[in-house]
């Protein structure tokens, strides 16, 4: 099967939703000009992460960001994984939500987190999704020519048992967009985005904004791109540039034939419950 | 809580039975020395880890290496992790077990590896356990006055759901006697072991034998113990060395309150089933 290139556009949040979906179009283009066919959007790329402005934000499917991402998967001809936004569905609940469309501009799912960041470590970052997102409670595999996969939200990968849901309903790749504090993201993205790799024999894409001085909440950036065997094969720094890597869509069958772990699982995983 | 000394004996394991018992011994010795008061020994510490001639250094319990362990853990006063060896059960089969004894000398649990080590890299290792062993298929926590632990066996520590499954159940410490090879030691040992301390929030005590050149299964060595954060807090080389570090039990609290990950977990582990 054919190599797919792929990018990540790891590009720095404004204010203003308008500047924000200019700034993907322009990197989105490069992305294609350098070869990209599937190309993934950072987490709340369309507005700053501060939890009393996000709901502002919000849109309900379709609106101006979703109708941008699929006016751009269909005009380059390419997978648009389109980050993540605020949405809000009919009830008026907000989800931190990612919107996936196809080369034909074809929504072909929607990935709401499932798990919300609230956290607390004193000194360093004090943060409560939770007081504005509602929570996802389903894992879905985006079919895809080459490799098929499976959308994760940031704190979602740290949750081994999720990733792994994923890998056993058939993800062959996690795309994961991913705003990591400096402190979680120096000790842990890394780590992190490895282990998911070498624990479901995956590719992994971890999207991260371009880091802001500017902002209340300053991420670690370090979007990368990790191979089934763990081995980091594209790497940013904390500004903003597109990150490009080549996958080879065998590689995944190859490392689950010679380490068979899905197979070997002896844990039943079931979804939505506790 | 009073901190915890704990130790690593990475020790070289020899074709003698006796030889391998009288070598953990002194192992055991010198880490009490130091100050530990829980001791761990590597994966399959009684004999060589080749599948055609384990059979052969099987034992029932107790047999010779269980009333070792169990006289060594009382003499010492120490809880005593006994590594691995091949335990027979009445029905004559074989498992990869670990005996677990506290500081009076008493059985406080028995652990048989679930995930056996079937496995085939062209040109790197090909093992099949399955050919001597049958599989354990349930994971347990030793209670212990500091901080409650669960036993893996090295091949179980790629199955992230069954650590997690370990966490759930009231673990704050894995403890995984494993003898990885030099191709997965060397690209995934680290990772495994730092990433199931933080996926999970636990210590780890990883327990490697030492390199071996003239075996046929050559093992990786790098015995390590990991904090709750994934902070590697003490490492081994390849060769034959006593690993000690002192472990905080509140840690593991700690960082459960400012993640909460194991509260926030959204998939039910269902153990022996698939």
């Amino acid at each position: 099967m054919a190599n797919l290139k792929v990018a990540v556009c790891q590009m720095k949040i404004e204010k203003e939703k308008e500047n924000n979906l200019k700034k993907a179009g322009e990197m989105i283009s490069e992305a294609v000009k350098k070869g990209a066919r599937l190309v993934v959007l950072p987490e709340i790329f369309n507005a700053p992460y501060q939890t009393d402005i996000l709901p502002s934000y919000a849109e309900t499917y379709p609106g101006p960001t979703t109708l941008f991402l699929q006016k751009k998967a269909k005009e380059h001809k390419i997978y648009l994984v389109g980050g993540t936004i605020p949405e809000k569905d009919s009830e008026g609940k907000i989800y931190n939500s990612s919107f996936i469309f196809d080369d034909k501009g074809d929504l072909k799912g929607i990935y709401r987190k499932a798990h919300l960041f609230d956290v607390d470590i004193p000194d360093k970052i004090t943060f409560r999704e939770s007081d504005v997102f509602a929570a996802g409670d389903e894992i879905n595999v985006i079919p895809h020519p080459q490799i098929p996969f499976s959308v994760l939200i940031c704190y979602d990968c740290r949750f081994p048992e999720w990733a792994k849901l994923a890998a056993l309903k058939g993800a062959k790749m996690l795309i994961i967009p991913a705003a990591f504090s400096l402190k979680t993201g120096k000790d842990h993205f890394e780590l992190l985005m490895r282990c998911r790799a070498v624990d479901n024999q995956v590719y992994v894409i971890a999207a991260s904004p371009a880091r802001n001085q500017e902002a209340s909440f300053k991420v670690w950036g370090h979007s990368m791109i990790v191979d089934p065997w763990g081995k980091v094969i594209a790497k940013g720094g904390s500004g903003e540039e597109v990150i490009l890597a080549t996958l080879d869509p065998s590689l995944v069958d190859k490392i689950r034939q010679e380490l068979p772990l899905l197979k070997q699982t002896r844990v039943k995983l079931v979804e939505g419950e506790k």
